[in-house]
């Protein structure tokens, strides 16, 4: 009764201090004047935005880095003002009172190297978007190949600039995930925990041929002109088709058929009547394409394929305790696949069902909420 | 042991038969004067291409009808020449003493309207690529809309003309199981069983999303000119890139892992040291989709696509008994959903597991031989 009580205060705090005033972050920029990767390439003035809730503690031992998805930033908690229409993907896990609770956690989010969202406030990366300063001009294609391990190497820089030593856990959906299992594959003696959300380590053919296929449209629009469309017309149009097919393949059929059924776009075109007419997903996912696409950067797409393409970690590296979060009908992490390295691992595993494939490791981790909570306190 | 020894026989003969003299087929054409679609467009000079194998028995009750896949042809049994590399994609399944056996059965298989194969020797069709009688000039996107229905209603004129009342049996693969069930929908008198496989009935937002993905790269590349390219340089990159998505969906994680793992195309060119610098599994989608975009025409993807787009048959209006053939880890049609339509048709079902996902209902239904005999001889 005693602990019912407790949680049920404490889950009014939570509420009642979210409704008085929601998590307010401050994006940071850290920066490197010059960072080596993995590959031997130089890139001189390194930049990499951050934001962290709660308060570190004397031996620096709570902190939790939270790594992020393909099309995501560091924007995983919070909000940066209080007018802000949306909070971080994760604000429902991540603050105080939550499954990850700020209360006793330091928690930090960083943007990747070659950060897909460009264009929007708030994002500070270094990628083919960047100027190069040898040049004064953007670098284009002509950035050097970077892999999870250079995001990694970039984050562990961050992390030391703060003076913490070993991190409480890594934790990330997708190519988060991907970013965990390197952190524990680079650093083994800098992480006590990993949690791995709808991603697996070993370098997989089938991702790497769709990964592939992501690119192909930015590669076929003209304006992507090898890309050097910087100060030009961008290739939107192919950007458009890339984001249209990796958000379809974060999806379900579930999804699709309870948002959209075959419905057609405009009730007095039909679709059998002439071939533009288009069902109502259709121009949905146009809509969805042109508004990610509003921010993203195309050369900063290919960069992130060639990212995600190159991870490659062994299980048998991994020494940290792993906690491996899947969705059975994920299109992108086939889960047999995910749970085969699992158990390579001697993982803890727990299932995210839902209607949404892969994206439910974005939007339904409160379900393993409990798992992941145990985990940490273990 | 009389019956053992009847196979074992039975085994010989068709083993014997096919090593003296492989099934050879003779490619037909079919044609109508003028055909009216679904829609209400006439289309003038119909033709599609059609071949048979087995003898039609006295009452022609005897006859099977196979329908194609999206990329294939009529060519689904025998070889067109004792020289011909390869024979029918089904070449396995139907023949004298095969699971389909042509000693009992008269099995016709047709080629669609807007076949893709437009460029390969031997495919008769009507489509985009086609030389509109009324203006002497390919029809390109004037071309009319079809649907299954349409290409149903096509081949319902091919077995009248036979003097065929009743089919034995539809079966296909894929497209050839959307045709099956249009053909249970619109001629309920005129099919005795359909035989389904990885394909459901109902239309599905999810994979009318997946299909305009699938057509988007032709849309991208500058060649295809809104489908103005006959006699000019056709959008080849832009239906490599289509041809590509639908070689991955069709397929699965465990035959990419298998075939091609993460080694690079070029050992001498590490994938992580330049972007252009390949995995194996890249290169050989490469490979594949130019091979088959050399018999392929990019405008006839685009009509496929939307006459897929448009297929919507209601499983309650099936009358005919169904054998509902699924691939459990088939990207193109869900497993969950193809269960579900099963269960509405009650259906009898059975199971074509397989590293090759969708693509174990064209390579892998022999392990289902047993329960297809059954099906048709009850």
């Amino acid at each position: 009764m005693v602990r019912v009580l407790a949680a049920v205060l404490a889950a009014f705090l939570a509420a009642s201090s979210a409704f008085a005033q929601g998590l307010i972050v401050e994006k940071k920029a850290f920066s490197m004047p010059s960072y080596t990767t993995a590959g031997g390439a130089t890139i001189k003035d390194v930049k990499i935005g951050w934001e962290a809730v709660g308060t570190l503690n004397a031996d620096k031992s709570n902190a939790i880095l939270i790594t992020h998805f393909f099309s995501a930033t560091s924007h995983a908690f919070g909000k940066y003002a209080e007018s802000d229409k949306a909070a971080g993907y994760w604000d429902y896990l991540i603050g105080p009172g939550k499954v990850i609770d700020t209360n006793t956690y330091y928690v930090i989010s960083s943007d990747t190297l070659v950060n897909l969202n460009v264009n929007a406030p708030n994002v500070v990366t270094t990628g083919p978007a960047s100027i190069n300063p040898d040049t004064g001009k953007p670098y284009g294609m002509s950035f050097p190949v970077v892999s999870m391990k250079d995001f990694v190497n970039v984050q562990k820089a961050l992390v030391d600039s703060l003076g913490i030593k070993k991190l409480k856990a890594v934790m990330g959906a997708s190519m988060g995930a991907l970013q965990a299992y390197q952190w524990g594959a680079s650093y083994p003696d800098s992480v006590d925990r990993i949690i791995a959300v709808v991603g697996a380590p070993r370098g997989d053919a089938f991702l790497i041929g769709w990964l592939d296929a992501w690119a192909a449209p930015i590669r076929l629009d003209p304006k992507w002109n090898g890309g050097d469309y910087y100060g030009k017309e961008p290739p939107t149009e192919g950007l458009k088709a890339a984001l249209k097919l990796i958000t379809l393949q974060a999806q379900q059929s579930e999804w699709a058929a309870k948002a959209f059924g075959i419905a057609p776009a405009d009730p007095a075109k039909d679709p059998a009547a002439a071939m533009d007419n288009k069902f109502k997903i259709e121009a949905a996912l146009d809509t969805i394409a042109a508004a990610r696409a509003a921010t993203s950067d195309a050369n900063s797409l290919l960069y992130l394929v060639k990212a995600n393409q190159l991870i490659n970690v062994d299980p048998a590296s991994i020494k940290a305790p792993v906690l491996v979060l899947y969705a059975p009908t994920d299109l992108v992490f086939y889960a047999p696949r995910v749970g085969a390295e699992a158990k390579e691992m001697h993982a803890e595993t727990g299932e995210l069902p839902g209607p949404n494939g892969h994206v439910n490791g974005v939007i339904g981790v409160a379900q393993a909420g409990d798992k992941i909570k145990a985990f940490l306190a273990r």
